[in-house]
């Protein structure tokens, strides 16, 4: 079972959540007029969880959370959030200037340093604009409100076209989240940068494992160009100012819930990854193991030529065959049959004679599902990806001028 | 010690090498006229050895060319090599087809036809143009001459943009070789369509051993998007009629020389990549095993977030730490140094105070060397790759339109 059976209903915007004060203000980070800092602030000292990238090269704030969220994660108070600069490889000065801005929301908020978690997001090997955002820090605490989830969604884009928020409203609670995504995408991480809230009572163990299944089928299922980012960060703070526990029994819909909000998320990442003109959903069937379907899907996601193909509406299959030949998974090239949504193409690794304008059609769909049963099992794994565009080169040629 | 210390002349043609004969033909494979049929010819049965795609999804002539040179390889005539059509995920009937051609010519060489090895490159899931190619086999048989790789050179192009050939001459025997090359490159495979011969007189197993040291430093070292073709083949075939026995003492230079004849082949095929503006040479410094640093340089040169900053002209290093930290590779960032060309940019982990207007102009050069020290032990590895390009997008969008 990979697919939830019972639907919940996700809105793409947040109202407010309980507990919780959010702000997005300009403090002169980027090189254009627009919102760049965000904070997130619970009215007391609550439980978080975090997952964070599994990159070696890792960001000052990614180091500094991991380690507040191993020490006290029962008592967080705030994430603070800029854009245009990565703060990764900047070493210990990186590090420092990482604890001043938690120093100045601590003080601006009267809570302690280490209640603050950052996230960075932007070029890498560079140093925090430090006077900007020290700053900027006063006035996105004057600013904070409990609507003001938009702008704050808006300051933590880069390359997004799109903020991106989504909520659920469930059995006595609310889970809402904001997340950043564009290029950098690869699975086997947290994500880009999301922060999700819930006002739920939950405490922060059972807050973690909610949040490592959800990213498992959310998240994680996300592929852009198979890069992963040094900064990669999601956050998950519960203010329990709903009075509703979760226990034994509502923790199933509690991760159900808090999934929906996650896959909204995911998907809108994909769908606004740079230059996406595609949104894939890779599906493989009955591999041996789910690591075995996992690395098939990967290995076709990040295929630049199966990529390219649906990028110019061309149902040139035989790359989807081999992209998954040479992923390392032992499959059988006779037992290996292909589906354009409900088309199919190949049959235990002969193609059928299938109407080739048809699958061409399909492949430049703006939404398609590319379905590969390699008959080898009964493990499933499923991603989301996109297309290999002329923008995507363009953006990312030019990312830092 | 990877790099080679005596430095052996290479030219870009092929006179002419004892006892073969080449031909390259329009049999009307193509859309367009053009050389689509080529065959190379020893003049008796000779030696011949093999490298092969490791991808799991093969095409009908690697199945056959392997099996028959697993069985007999003491005893080749010839390589049938076709553009314009794959033969892969084709089948018995792929099979069949690809027996036909070599029955084919062996009728008109008056061998067996298991003398007769087969190559083939295109479009995958598509059956051979049978009948033209039985029309071709006779003018190609025709048509042969001492003197014609140029033509058959051009014969075995794809999307290449130039064909590919290389010479050397040794002491008292030649070696020669031409390729086809342009996309699907990736490494730990043969490489796209090669094939070398010599008139030195070589056992079939040491020719392959030869075949293998060579390939390691010259092909295995290729690296264009990561994807691996269904069809990757280097054959070597040996005449034997210089006379010049290869023994223990001038094995050494028998490889020397080949892998110069595979190195030339391997930097023409980087520097002719779908859309390629840039040649870029990973090295990848004091890794703690070969393994690591090959894993390491492969990550960097298959990112596309690295290869379109390359592209762009950008000096965005920090791509470059972000795709070794996620290469698996268990890297210290703040061990890791970086260089391009003679500049150092990064210093244990952290930028140094560098021109970064003379950075972006290295980034932007025909050719660049970027050296990663990790740091971590003393393994090196070297990959030759290219950036990413609008035209790679453009010429993989619409492939088989």
């Amino acid at each position: 079972m990979i697919e939830m059976t019972t639907k919940i209903e996700v809105s793409d915007s947040i109202a407010s959540v309980a507990g919780f004060q959010v702000a997005g203000i300009d403090a002169g980070l980027r090189k254009q007029p627009a919102p760049d800092l965000a904070l997130i602030v619970m009215e007391a000292a609550g439980a978080a969880a975090g997952v964070f990238t599994s990159n070696k090269v890792q960001a000052a704030p990614v180091i500094l959370d991991r380690a507040l969220l191993a020490d006290h994660p029962e008592r967080i108070r705030a994430v603070l959030i800029n854009a245009a600069c990565a703060n990764a490889c900047t070493g210990e000065p990186g590090m420092e200037n990482a604890r001043s801005t938690q120093k100045w929301v601590a003080e601006m908020l009267g809570c302690q340093a280490d209640e603050v978690l950052v996230m960075s997001t932007g070029v890498i090997g560079v140093q925090l604009p430090i006077e900007k955002m020290r700053a900027g820090i006063p006035v996105a605490a004057q600013s904070l409100s409990a609507t003001n989830w938009a702008v704050a969604a808006r300051a933590i884009m880069t390359t997004d076209t799109k903020p991106k928020s989504a909520s659920v409203i469930a059995d006595g609670y609310s889970i809402a989240g904001i997340a950043k995504g564009a290029g950098m995408i690869a699975p086997n991480m947290a994500t880009l940068l999301s922060t999700v809230v819930t006002d739920a009572v939950i405490a922060p163990a059972l807050l973690q494992k909610a949040l490592l299944e959800a990213v498992e089928v959310s998240f994680n299922r996300v592929v852009i160009d198979g890069d992963m980012s040094t900064n990669d960060t999601l956050l998950a703070l519960a203010s329990g100012r709903s009075g509703t526990a979760i226990n034994e029994s509502n923790y199933p819909q509690f991760v159900a819930s808090l999934t929906a909000v996650c896959e909204n998320l995911a998907r809108k990442i994909v769908a606004d990854g740079e230059g996406v003109t595609r949104f894939i959903t890779i599906h493989v069937k009955n591999a041996a193991t789910s690591a075995d379907a996992r690395l098939i899907a990967n290995t076709i996601a990040t295929s630049p030529l199966v990529k390219t193909a649906f990028y110019g509406g061309d149902a040139n299959w035989g790359r989807i065959l081999a992209a998954a030949g040479r992923s390392g998974v032992d499959i059988d090239q006779w037992k290996a049959s292909l589906w354009y949504d409900e088309l199919q193409l190949v049959s235990n690794g002969l193609p059928l004679n299938y109407d080739d304008a048809r699958a061409n059609a399909l492949a430049a769909q703006p939404e398609v599902t590319v379905t590969l049963d390699v008959n080898m099992g009964s493990a499933d794994a499923i991603v989301w990806t996109c297309d290999l565009s002329h923008d995507y080169v363009s953006i990312n040629g030019h990312y830092r001028t």
